[in-house]
């Protein structure tokens, strides 16, 4: 039975957290902390308003917090040598640096993207991407979301991409149009497409397309709960681990 | 049985025509005409180098030949009352003016795509878009060709896009490009992803994605020989017809 | 704005009705009944336990409840002049026949399915069949559900390969399964083939399969709030009706 | 350059083979062996009868012949010490027994499907399917292939199949039809389904549908060229290779 710290309980993905946590009879969240506390809420599990006052024994500390809240949680983190899965994005280039120091002291976990299935899906690319390259396939990602979201292309489509990019001797440029230029598709190159409609939860398509032939490897979320799901599993992971970085795609290796 | 005179008997398209119709029993190529028709040349039929050389009864003309050769075929056309299905694209504002005067005398079939698929496709977008647009359904359109296409959009997604178009009260913008604004989607955009890759001959979805559903029509091409197959479709569709412009979309309705 | 009396206002269905219902200025639940209405229950509506006790004046009754609640139903109906979207399944033949007879006085609405999306999709279906099968097109249906469906295919399956035959001047036999005979497919068959897997709520693929080209038409849905939404699309619709059948599709023609 | 020895060099693949091999300058067909083989013919190589009549040194033999030749092959082979790629199928229990024997003194590669992705599509499915299925994925795969094809399901979504099954500890049932049962979806599954119609080349998707998300892997081929191309690949890589029985999947390990 891993037991969870739960950072930032109360938030959207805090309350995932819980709820998956729930169901999993491996894992239980000993206590959260959320600076949105109220004295008199009623909760699965022991509430705090700060860090400062948790005094329960945890194996690992699971943060969907905000940026806002990091320092005071690595501080925290090595005082107590608690294993840390880091899903909190924006983090400024000092923390980033702060959470590279810590990681001499603790076992770190931060990935761009909780999922699971994206994670594994970035490894396979990695592994694929040198060989089918160099057969002469082109290689295309195409990203699917809903029409509230703000960004294009999404983050999980650019981690992808980087995902090929860092296995291939010189990496490929990225290209999210191509209606202001008039000339065939230089090999190397990344073509991003982003779809926008509805209420569309998630799909990335990386499409790698060769004479007479396409490999595809697709992706599709249907709610956010696969990243609760995926910090769970990377909680049970790095309960124990000794210090240093890890990321996702270390469960799979 | 319909006679078929084909103009552009030798190029790419010509060819398809001429492999199609053999395999057609309702058709027949009575002569063909092509500019580069040498004397010596043996071929399933009689060959002409030019239209003034053809002295043969045919029920209509089916033209892939060029822009640059336009004029004559519509004098042919119009001095022997024969119908034509113009396929050659590239045609000047005056060259069409001239179509369409012709058509008062002489029955004309042009579309800026021949395949019979690609036109049903066209024919539904119009028909469902005022409807799913007014319940909220956002429209994208995605196409895949292969490397060496030079232009994105392909022409038939932009027809496509037009055909949503033509159906609404007021027209969406086309959108080829998100990754340099940020923002929610507007409504009255129609969003057109290109992919390139290997040798992909033609996929197009047209995406009407809405609230918990999404519905979409896709069209797969794999040779295109269906181009010539639609060809031969409307010559049957276009002999004996009287004077007008007609298109691919007549043959459904 | 369209006043609603919603039958069955506690069940999984009212409760999704009830949700769409209040983000939908143009309509308002006047009143739910519900066997399972409890006396100190709090609604957004005022809640009977039975039709007998309703005495509020509606536009439209909508029903989800049970085959068994549906000749109460009618009688009220009958007895208001209230027409009726008619949502509850496993209606008896004897039953099917007493809906039919009331809608000599009464507007009623019925559909297998109350989603707009597949609706229209049938629509398309019985539209394009016979011209994609006179031109030597295949037809074949694949849905993808949940683990835990039991049945398969899926009724909207079933009633999509009846969108098609119902236009053909004979019907075509459904094939679900072909691993047991060694043969070139028959023309005049309609696969239908069934994945299973997951959380998948709901996706529908009609592919029509011809010489170098497919044309498909797709439905995924993503939750089943399309029911309750298509459920007061349908109530809108038939508010002020004259007497007769109606169904889904009507909302398109 | 590797020197290649066609046998089979007249078939339908044979000319494939030829075509690809033309266009790869680290190839060369030295020589083409076939039964029907014509005094007067001309090819861009030597062509002989039978494989008694060569004495043309090569590297490597590329085998797409029939079953009733592969004995004179493996003799061949054996008494010329030349690695052999076997892409004919259908061998008897005892030619495979042979080619085993064989593979004792020389490199032989087999695989059932000789295409680059579908091969690396199989060495993927055993690298994720213990992962994926451990975490409560269910595995899915759906084939299409053209309306001619006498069999279903394919052999390559049986090798699929087999891939993702041989990883497992205990192999799964597959399932080819689910409309005579009525039950939730047995976990230790894999169902196949078959779409047949038109001139569909083949596509093949590994689904693998979890908790709120899915995974795909896809492979679609345009043209049996990919078979050739797979071949060819093949020889490079088994040519100057010690004894022993080798797989396409070799290739990427």
């Amino acid at each position: 039975m891993t037991e969870i710290l739960l950072h930032g309980a109360l938030g959207h993905m805090g309350r995932a957290v819980e709820e998956m946590a729930a169901e999993d009879e491996a894992v239980k969240i000993v206590c959260g902390v959320d600076a949105m506390a109220a004295s008199d809420e009623q909760e699965r599990f022991p509430l705090a308003f700060s860090l400062s006052d948790v005094n329960i024994k945890a194996d690992v500390i699971v943060d969907f917090s905000t940026a806002a809240a990091t320092d005071e949680l690595l501080s925290y983190c090595l005082e107590k040598k608690l294993p840390c899965v880091l899903c909190t994005t924006g983090l400024s280039e000092e923390q980033l640096e702060r959470v590279e120091e810590a990681s001499k002291q603790i076992a770190i976990l931060r990935s761009a993207n909780m999922s699971l299935g994206i994670n594994l899906i970035c490894s396979l690319l990695s592994e694929i991407s040198p060989l089918l390259t160099s057969e002469g396939f082109d290689v295309e990602i195409l990203e699917k979301h809903h029409a509230r979201k703000l960004d294009a292309p999404s983050g999980t489509a650019l981690a992808m991409a980087e995902a090929v990019n860092s296995s291939l001797e010189k990496p490929y440029d990225m290209v999210m149009d191509r209606s202001e230029r008039r000339q065939t598709r230089p090999k190397a190159e990344i073509g991003i497409s982003s779809i926008r409609g509805g209420t569309i939860v998630g799909e990335h398509d990386v499409i790698f397309a060769g004479e007479d032939e396409i490999i595809t490897l697709s992706h599709t979320a249907s709610s956010r709960r696969v990243f609760a799901r995926g910090a769970i599993a990377a909680a049970k992971f790095l309960a124990g681990k000794a210090p240093g970085m890890y990321s996702m795609r270390d469960l799979f290796s």
